[in-house]
């Protein structure tokens, strides 16, 4: 490995350098030291530090407008997909979609942003693949919040190349029902939990999804049952059964609305909230924002699942997802990239950053 | 102890003596061997002879039927309810209910039985509290069938002194949905198998249940979830549920009719049976089984759970449960009888057996 990534090079040549060290999450050290020599060694035009394993750049040149661009540098354990091979156009290894093409996208764009029409703030971070609570931004956040603020942030996670907006919320509830026990030779002495959810299941077969439309962006929620559990014994009329429900919600209703919407779903059921995020709205109606849909020449659509776009929308910034790779690679034993997707991204964040 | 039981004493005090000696399952060598000195004391007229720890004994009179009255020595684990005590006329303990009270009239009767009505044997067993596979009738049915054979089987387990007839049959099965897994944030992409097991529940809240009359006996049908799971992960459309369903079935139905007709209650759903027990028919039109409902004086009602009274049934005898105690006190820690249900029992067999 090279002492220094040449910054200036093709991104689909730095997205192979990049895949071909190893950073499963926990292990960025040797990836985190990389991009920093790097930076200090071709973008001496920009203020760099560390937090732990994060590397934290940008630039200082008075612009109206701050734009963040964030990239996690780990990525799920290696499942005989290191190092990367190259087939024709496609790119395949651990770390080709989710996602060091993005992650050189932005090392090329900080070699070249001397001159940037927007200030920028570069953040290559650690531990988005595992628990919240080690993830890099949770630490920046809460140490250098500075590092984070702008009027726009772009995560480059894999969307395709598309500007993905916002992102949907995510509630989990637990419904219980409650009976009686009884002998199954005697059924009619108890009360069976597990029949009383049947009305339930019956409210979420019947459930139609809102397909909300909020800047241009189709939202489409869910109400998806995604554990049940129940029973005493093989002759026992069962006194609690526990329907577990993952509610996913458009941006334009809060944790407390969407806590409210499931109450009213399962009138009559204990509920309890066991764990939520809220959603980000697309913000897309703010200058920066229009500015990068511009460059990117399409039509941004909704993001479904939840991001680290959300972190950024809490600090009360719009923010969005775009980067190369197909986001239902991530994470699979047969990750691969098409290399004109890099290019691709990169020449939109020219457009937008740099013409 | 004394070193053998006096069986032509009350049987209330008999069923003291036998509360006070320690039989928890698979330590009921003391017992037996107390048994089986009392019965070659007092009974000479009988033959005797053991089975592991069971004790089975039997006239020899050529009369034209004979009965056989079978009860269980051991008793589930003491919980603070040893020895017996007794207050007023309730008697308290582990085992005054199940089943130490129909032992003692059982012992009772074998004393006074030299010139029974009926050719009579008696089946003092082990193990009936644990596994079927150690159940002492599974080791004398494989070894000394004949000593479980004749044309009336009355195991004394507690039925509040009334008398029990057949029993009903008990099945259990596994209903299955599939679906696809999706992530929840993209649920129309996947079929949700807990969603589909709304169909399952409502059929089984809709069941009305069988209540068929046999020889005069109603029975009471049951069909109870008793146990349901499903679910991958909090982000995860399931793809698969299970719902175990106990039935319950009147002894008019064979195992192979009560699998057709849950095939028909779930048409649509894989079904997969994973135990049963079949049921026992009263058989009371059998001439020796009138003759016990008669010297009960009462109205023989069904029983409902699955006893070995089954067994007995499976080798084509009519079967019933008749003994002294509360069923519903079995394997509690407050177990206690009311001494006139002793008395009353031993007076319906006297009257049955020896008049």
């Amino acid at each position: 490995m090279s002492d220094t990534l040449d910054l200036f090079a093709d991104p689909v040549e730095l997205t192979v350098a990049l895949v071909d060290v190893r950073s499963v999450s926990g292990e960025e050290a040797e990836i985190a030291d990389l991009v920093e020599r790097s930076l200090k060694a071709h973008a001496p035009h920009l203020e760099i530090t560390r937090s732990g394993n994060a590397v934290l750049a940008r630039t200082r040149l008075g612009r109206e407008r701050r734009v963040v661009l964030a990239g996690h540098l780990d990525t799920v354990p290696i499942n005989r997909n290191f190092p990367s091979r190259r087939e024709g156009d496609v790119l395949h290894g651990c770390g080709t979609v989710d996602m060091k093409g993005g992650d050189a996208v932005m090392l090329a764009i900080a070699a070249l942003s001397a001159e940037a029409r927007h200030d920028l703030t570069f953040v290559f971070y650690d531990c988005e693949e595992i628990e919240a609570e080690r993830n890099g931004l949770t630490r920046i956040e809460r140490e250098a919040v500075e590092w984070l603020t702008g009027d726009l942030a772009i995560v480059c996670e894999p969307s395709n190349g598309t500007v993905e907006a916002g992102c949907q919320g995510t509630m989990r509830v637990e419904v219980r029902t409650r009976g009686k026990r009884a002998h199954t030779a005697r059924a009619w002495m108890g009360e069976n939990a597990i029949h009383g959810m049947g009305e339930a299941l019956r409210r979420l077969e019947a459930y139609v999804p809102r397909q909300p439309e909020i800047d241009g962006c189709r939202y489409h929620e869910g109400l998806q049952a995604v554990k049940i559990s129940g029973g005493v014994a093989g002759n026992v009329v069962p006194d609690e059964a526990v329907l577990t429900v993952n509610h996913r919600f458009a941006p334009d209703r809060s944790v407390e609305q969407a806590e409210q919407h499931l109450r009213e779903v399962f009138e009559g059921f204990e509920v309890v909230v066991t764990d939520f995020s809220g959603g980000a709205l697309p913000g897309l109606q703010a200058p920066a924002a229009r500015e990068l849909v511009e460059a990117a020449g399409g039509v941004p659509v909704a993001k479904l699942g939840w991001t680290d776009v959300a972190r950024f929308a809490a600090l009360g910034m719009p923010a969005v997802n775009f980067g190369p790779g197909d986001p239902t690679l991530a994470h699979t034993q047969e990750e691969h990239v098409q290399v004109q997707q890099i290019t691709g991204c990169f020449d939109v964040l020219k457009r937008f950053l740099l013409a």
